[in-house]
């Protein structure tokens, strides 16, 4: 990222978000003209009062800063927008729902370019099993044209009602559903995105099968906009399910969590499409701040799994399928105590009391997250020796490890000691990524499971990738946007930064 | 590719291959020693009698020339055959197990690395799901163990006695299992891999989820060997099916093979794992021609389709709602007969109608072949056009389209009319290729489903495909083997070329 002296309307900025990227007065004026001109003055935001809800992020741990936010309404006018700053060097940060927890959303001095205009559903084919969506549409929209359909878009997680599937795209998001459908890269079959010049690239392939050339669909999706400004895409659309069981079960510790998960996957097949854990202080939270909150099974056990299996099969009877396995379970002493859902009502109440959990957490205080993978069958022992190193380091420290455990993704997040001072805690922050991101990459895991790089995590990735893996990065952002336009210093430190 | 005069070795080529590029004796001479040095005289194969099986490839369009074979045993060898060959510019075209069918595995004047000595298993975990294979195991050998293990790997096509897993992910293999499991593509995890310049990349992850960076794995997949050098991947496995079910059904016309599969898929979901289909003519060829082939339905079928479903489920009744869907579709008249095959021996039978297909068409001369797709809604209507104006442009042709249509993946081939000479028949190739690619592309379709591009088809990728993704090919190749040294000549043609 290019840093300099002052720009005219620069704010206060907060202790990690960086100094912003400075540019000559004259060039970024003459790009918002043009702009303006394209795209008309009541798209182009520059007030605060406007700006404002494009520059908050979720954890509020970056302040965006920038000199307007652009909404074009289609791709013409963002390969527009993106061919103008390209000839005036002018930097720009796509944005969509403004979900994202690692900040690769945020401008720190670029232009916003927003996608949210980008909103339709262009088309939908139930035979093909497809749906082309424009950027700007929400998750929420997407799964709901597809149920109008009878058919299901399987991607969701927690932001859904307000991230929008060009985001989701972008950072490849992941969520509950990936055990059987996988992430978003799965999930997509053709892109058209805006090249870094302004060229548009019409790659919205209905296809299943198509080997001409390289894959630029899957090289797009995940680079967070650095490498390109993805304007819509063709999903991939399932049947629907028709029948669908929700166990919640009661165990002893971590690693009967997995015994669970291997002994279910075993008889249930491509029919267990989630499996969830989170342990007794994640449940106990739950259960104290979340209203509509109630206890399922009898007691208190120290991890909790939530199994859901569904099926297009109208005859499918999947609660004797789950009662039978949990039957087995018990008998051969892995269980403590299992409860399935007999009416949608239940399977809703269940699925709460694991959804509630990130919520919950933030009325105990300060909480440092990681959002990590390890190989499935790792998960039990990184929880147990994550929660050891953490807890050793600071007496007190309630470990909530939590998430995916059939994809083996974990969401280990840490709320501090009750009664410590909330800063003082969160001043930490760095002190735990290394003793955790450090176990995790000793088991051959990920530091970033689900939630992409961003700027939050640009520094351990230097630290953890492989500087191979590093450096053929550098060169395909190099050759895919040699002036760094595109979402500056996100993922990648670029050199001399 | 780089054009010159004579070099020693060259032998008699067939009129589409082109002419062999050249390199200087001396440094040629400089890597042979250095190579051989490291890797042993045993397996730097240079007499015709020992490269003649390389260079010759399963359809005879083409004629391989190269100074050397040469096989190194490991990553680092391989490595170090790389580096050496990037030190002193000699270009190489790695090969699995010769078995692709577009000519990306031959070598015109480079050296040739074959990866065969590269076949162990080097690990395999049945909770992960995982198997870590080298490139140069056969496919055969990886469902094999796989199956040791009580898992599948689902990958699943006609070589695969022959063809490695390294081919089949520098292709990206399909096959008759994509449907479910999807193209080789979606059963990788991480790989291994020797860059241009000799360096190795360590992508070998387990993990399903993993947001740390570009996606430089499938950027190498399907790259057919221009990109890198795959050394070892991480491979996907499945729980084991427990049942299986295959039923063959006739009808009247290919619009009917596709309201059976709609009909079919809404109702059986996941355990629909196969849909292939084939016509009346290639039925009776095979009839005909292929020992032990058995007609199974009562009299002839204007289109034939073959369904599989399988399941994880030791009580699935998979027969028992095949049955119940091809009751409802004869009742509304879209089925003239079917069976369902009541044992393993009867479901090998009725799989072998379709597989002995390409086989049955070589008694029957010259055959013209197309690897297309389309979006499966229109498959039928594809077919039906495509078959209308090949036929209007040869009288007596036999269009023989069958394939894969729950990936819209048709193989179109065309035998001769009978009588025809067959040279004079294959000289019109091209002139097929263009009507039947025509067609194709007005579909959104491609003209290479799931075999590459290779040599054979560059020329028509250049004519097809959108040249801002062949733009953008052209730069990630550049900056990746930026000596063009990796495969030259294959999938892009090189600028002055």
């Amino acid at each position: 990222m290019r840093r300099a002296g002052g720009w005219g309307s620069v704010r206060a900025m907060s202790s990690t978000t960086p100094r912003p990227i400075l540019l000559p007065a004259d060039r970024l004026q003459a790009a918002l003209e043009a702009i303006t001109a394209r795209i008309g003055a009541a798209y182009v935001l520059t007030a605060d009062a406007d700006t404002h809800a494009y520059l908050e992020e979720p954890r509020g741990l970056f302040k965006g800063v920038t000199p307007a936010v652009v909404r074009p309404a289609n791709t013409e006018d963002v390969a527009f927008v993106v061919k103008t700053c390209a000839e005036l060097g002018v930097p720009l940060v796509p944005q969509g729902g403004n979900t994202g927890l690692v900040g690769g959303q945020v401008p720190f001095g670029a232009l916003l370019l927003s996608l949210n205009r980008l909103n339709k559903v262009r088309a939908l084919d139930a035979t093909d099993l497809t749906l082309t969506a424009e950027a700007g549409c929400t998750l929420h929209q997407i799964q709901q044209a597809a149920a109008d359909a009878d058919c299901l878009f399987p991607l969701s997680i927690a932001s859904e009602g307000t991230c929008q599937i060009g985001g989701n795209l972008a950072t490849n998001a992941g969520g509950t559903a990936v055990l059987r459908y996988g992430n978003t890269r799965e999930l997509a079959l053709g892109l058209e995105v805006v090249l870094a010049d302004g060229r548009i690239w019409n790659g919205l392939s209905r296809l299943r099968k198509d080997n001409t050339g390289y894959d630029l669909r899957n090289l797009f999706i995940g680079s967070e906009g650095t490498l390109g400004i993805i304007t819509a895409a063709v999903l991939r659309l399932y049947p629907k399910p028709r029948k669908r069981a929700t166990a919640l079960i009661g165990v002893t510790d971590v690693h009967q969590v997995l015994a669970l998960f291997r002994r279910l996957r075993t008889v249930a097949g491509d029919t267990l499409t989630g499996f969830e854990f989170l342990p007794d202080v994640g449940m106990e939270m739950v259960l104290k701040h979340m209203p509509g909150a109630v206890r399922a099974l009898q007691g208190q056990h120290a991890f909790y799994a939530l199994a859901e299996l569904t099926s297009t099969r109208q005859d499918d009877d999947l609660g004797a399928m789950v009662e039978g396995v949990l039957g087995e379970a018990f008998e051969a002493g892995e269980v403590e105590d299992a409860v399935i859902a007999s009416s949608e009502a239940q399977s809703l109440a269940l699925w709460k009391l694991r959804e509630d959990l990130s919520e919950a957490q933030k009325f105990e205080g300060g909480s440092i997250k990681h959002d990590v993978s390890v190989p499935v069958s790792k998960v039990a022992e990184f929880v147990e020796k994550a929660t050891l190193a953490v807890e050793a380091h600071m007496p007190g420290l309630r470990t909530c490890a939590f998430g995916h455990i059939g994809d083996g993704n974990v969401h280990f997040n840490l709320s501090q000691p009750l009664g410590m001072d909330k800063q003082a805690y969160l001043d930490s922050w760095e002190a735990f990524n290394r003793i955790v991101h450090d176990i995790v990459v000793s088991y051959g895991g990920s530091i970033s499971a689900e939630h992409g790089i961003g700027f939050l995590k640009r520094e351990e990735l230097v630290h953890y990738k492989d500087p191979v893996a590093l450096d053929v990065m550098a060169q395909i952002k190099a050759a895919l946007d040699p002036a760094g336009l595109l979402n500056p210093g996100k993922m990648l430190v670029a050199k001399g930064e």
